[in-house]
């Protein structure tokens, strides 16, 4: 017998992955979530069917969110990752020698005990001493700390269910506000190529907070659609202009100082969208 | 009621498209075509049940096998196409003003008749004049050309069926001697996240072949995975060695002389198979 999993990506386009056995399902207060091990991609995080992560192709993803903020800000201490409760965002952000803090806030409690005790490779540096967990609604959190990070990264599901306040202008608004005067946010911002309006909207809310904004690309295997977008915006400043000195020697698969730089180069049919 | 089509990419990831009707289908000489309408991505091309190209994204696969070589070559006027039945790469060579003569070794004239057919705007360039259809064996007729061409392009299916002599090093060795003296190839291959084994094998294959091989990187939505590979082959020119003046102002959605220059920067994960 063979099991499929399958995604619907849009009404019209879906991805199936085969499924060697279920290893946990929950319903959580907010979600349904599930851990199962697939054949291509080792066990995957599932938050309402929705594809999270996978233990094969999570390092593009949390490279790509990770990295090019961190390496903007001149000197990252604070730290606050938004959503992201698998962890692997929280390992990234600890490869930098400079952060003295990083809090997790996030909703769904579930999310981390599974990720903790089914994706070990994934959660492992939630239990550091520099990260502190919240539980708590991540807009509710960045409207009660002010002036507070040198980098927010906003690791949200898709923008709909539990994960749509953190694609709002007001939402950016308070991120502006959570963070010092030398502050970098970046969010994942979904596919071009499947879904052409959110870009441009997501990309005037914040144009409208911030005095510099930039998007950049890369690709998630398992978010298909050909390219994956985040976008950057910043107090001061500028992931085009880094001091060679700062980029450090990181041990990753995707993510290196050459591929920050032309993760900004954008082919014409992403650059439209943003005019 | 739905109607989906679904590919297996690997024999455990599988991606589908929610279809409006099928427009038509053939058995032909050496394979299964049909043409659907997706919702998604409008018409789409099918051989042996594998997705070749659509509408709405082919520009992208088409742009890059293209333009790269294209831009190597000094002064590209006799171009062969091995494959590519559908048009779309002949279209875009036809965008080079030096080009005299584009021959297309197709082996399956059922390709050709249903692209002109039923999907003209993909299949347009195949009745410019400058443009010879030949239905034939691509690697009898490399063979039987010598020093004739200044670019090969290899638009190939997959390395299975009918398409799988084309990834062999007899066939480079052929396409070597097709060549002129300042000549370039380029061929589709595959995905460096589902095939980890191809990779290295046509890399040494090419290296034993050519003086100057590299491997560019970028995505086609349709054919899932994350990034796709090409790699270009040449006598000489060297694609990251190329005058600002040489590159042409093209209409397109996906490649520019930027993107053209970062598709040959590397993620780790890439570059530990070239090793």
């Amino acid at each position: 017998m063979e099991l499929w999993f399958t995604e619907k990506q849009t009404s019209d386009l879906a991805i199936s992955c085969r499924i060697k056995n279920t290893i946990y399902q929950e319903r959580t207060k907010y979600q349904d979530l599930a851990i199962v091990d697939t054949c291509q991609f080792g066990r995957m995080l599932l938050l309402d069917g929705v594809i999270m992560t996978t233990e094969k192709d999570e390092f593009f993803y949390h490279e790509m969110i990770t990295h090019v903020a961190m390496h903007t800000h001149p000197h990252p201490e604070q730290v606050l990752v938004v959503g992201g409760g698998d962890g692997g965002t929280v390992r990234e952000v600890l490869k930098h020698h400079s952060v003295k803090r990083v809090v997790l806030a996030e909703l769904d409690e579930g999310v981390i005990a599974a990720s903790k005790r089914y994706l070990p490779s994934i959660a492992t540096g939630l239990s550091d001493p520099r990260v502190k967990i919240e539980i708590t609604d991540g807009t509710i959190y960045v409207r009660e700390h002010r002036n507070e990070f040198d980098v927010v990264i906003i690791d949200s599901t898709d923008p709909i269910g539990p994960g749509e306040v953190l694609f709002t202008r007001e939402f950016y608004q308070e991120v502006f506000k959570a963070l010092k005067e030398q502050g970098v946010m970046v969010a994942q911002t979904e596919s071009p190529v499947l879904d052409r309006s959110l870009i441009p909207k997501l990309w005037n809310y914040l144009k409208n907070t911030f005095p510099l904004v930039r998007l950049y690309l890369g690709v998630v295997p398992t978010y298909i659609g050909g390219h994956w977008t985040w976008m950057l915006a910043s107090k001061g400043p500028d992931p085009l202009v880094i001091p060679a000195e700062r980029f450090l020697k990181l041990e990753t698969k995707y993510y290196t100082p050459e591929i920050h730089k032309t993760a900004f180069i954008l082919p014409p049919y992403v650059s439209e969208l943003l005019k």
